[in-house]
């Protein structure tokens, strides 16, 4: 499982107010915490103010970069803040991301093409995200074939096909399902990547339904995630889902888990 | 959902005891329990000893049928105890189980067919559990065939893929998986069903991985299982699961469920 650590993302209260107030260590804590937490690459979301932002990302990447080899995922709408991140970088990035939306095909795409990074494509367009399996797929082949155009290999690219929330849709947890099915047909090489807390949105017992929505999942084809890394009863879930999907070759990876003490219940102090 | 309760079995001890002791409390508690928990089915298994089974069914039979009003599961190898259950239970019940083993078919599967009953069929034979999905699928075809020809019908099986230890073999859980599908495309009236504790056996953590394993059964298709209905995180597995795959309309029984106290952590005394 590829797992992309979320924390480090400037729409959260605390984050904000760490880059707004520079606090460097609650940021490098943060960094090594999700390192040591077994991600694979680091997000990395410098907030929403535009004339700040390309700064930020500079001072983030900068001091992610004291106590993390990981490679980062730049987080961002805004082809400045993109840029600036690109221009401090240690390790080539993922950026996250490209969607059917003009502004990003126009603003992000054409630097994940000229940096070869790993890109997050996300199925959704100017008009929303689509409410259909086929809608879905309409702009995700759009997209592909737009990253193929510029030279992207498949393995560089990271398919987020999105999830509405249950709670206003019986079937929305399928559609998702179906979408990842139906990439995994069309597109073997791709990875699958998501979130795992808006399936939940409006429903009582969100950690409860956020975990067996990944674990299920996982059975539909996703190999990557965008989680707290340090979130221990999700990290049960993935790795309990993969072992069972066949991909942890004696239970190795589930058992040595298990071992270091981060899956199952808390250690009493 | 339907759930067959396990409790109420004479190979654990506490229940053998019981059965041995004529503790009548203790077998109307445990099957008030279990109605109460949302079973559909309670399974009734008398224990081991062939001279005392039909007489102990006999009892159970009447002591349950004083304190619920769901149908019974007659759980017996020994054709003399479902004989025996049969004449004393107040409804249809389901026979647990007939295997590719030729004594069952000889002494149980008769009187499934005789009676009309609900009936679990084994995807297993006198040489074991066939380590391949076609292996148990060959069985099951032979099965089904059987009881289609005695008059049973399709909505009146309940087949139950097995599964084989996940410590004992990397795939184990895959070929159960693999085996529900191609049941469901195969023979979409019949029922599937199965347990929650084999896949562990050997390993740490063996309720998180029964919860997922189960979880991972209904997106492939299980629609029943043979469980401890009262065990609330392994029901919150499965309501969530149905709920995800889109069989909860306006998510109505996770919320009841929820509202109830019946899933989620437990409430503080």
């Amino acid at each position: 499982m590829i797992i992309i650590g979320e924390k480090l993302n400037g729409t959260r209260k605390a984050v904000a107010a760490a880059i707004r107030e520079r606090d460097a260590e609650f940021i490098k804590n943060l960094a090594k915490e999700q390192d040591e937490g077994g991600s694979t690459f680091l997000d990395v979301n410098a907030g929403t103010a535009p004339d700040r932002e390309p700064e930020d990302m500079v001072w983030m990447v900068n001091l992610i970069q004291e106590v993390s080899d990981l490679p980062l995922c730049l987080d961002s709408a805004n082809p400045a803040a993109i840029k600036a991140g690109l221009g401090a970088v240690n390790k080539t990035p993922m950026i996250n991301s490209v969607s059917g939306e003009q502004a990003r095909i126009d603003g992000v795409l054409p630097l994940a093409l000229e940096h070869k990074t790993d890109l997050i494509l996300l199925a959704l367009n100017d008009k929303g995200i689509p409410a259909t399996v086929e809608g879905r797929m309409e702009i995700i082949r759009q997209l592909i074939g737009m990253a193929r155009d510029g030279g992207l290999e498949d393995e560089k690219l990271y398919i987020d096909p999105l999830v509405i929330a249950i709670s206003t849709g019986t079937n929305n947890a399928m559609v998702t399902y179906d979408t990842i099915k139906t990439i995994t047909q069309e597109f073997p090489k791709v990875h699958i990547t998501g979130g795992a807390s808006n399936i939940s949105f409006g429903m009582p017992l969100r950690p409860l339904i956020n975990r067996y929505f990944m674990a299920m999942a996982v059975q539909a084809g996703l190999d990557s995630a965008i989680i707290n890394p340090n979130d221990r009863e999700l990290k049960g879930a993935i790795m309990t889902s993969e072992m069972l999907m066949g991909r942890d070759k004696f239970c190795m990876s589930f058992n040595k888990a298990f071992r270091a003490g981060l899956i199952g219940p808390k250690p009493e102090k």
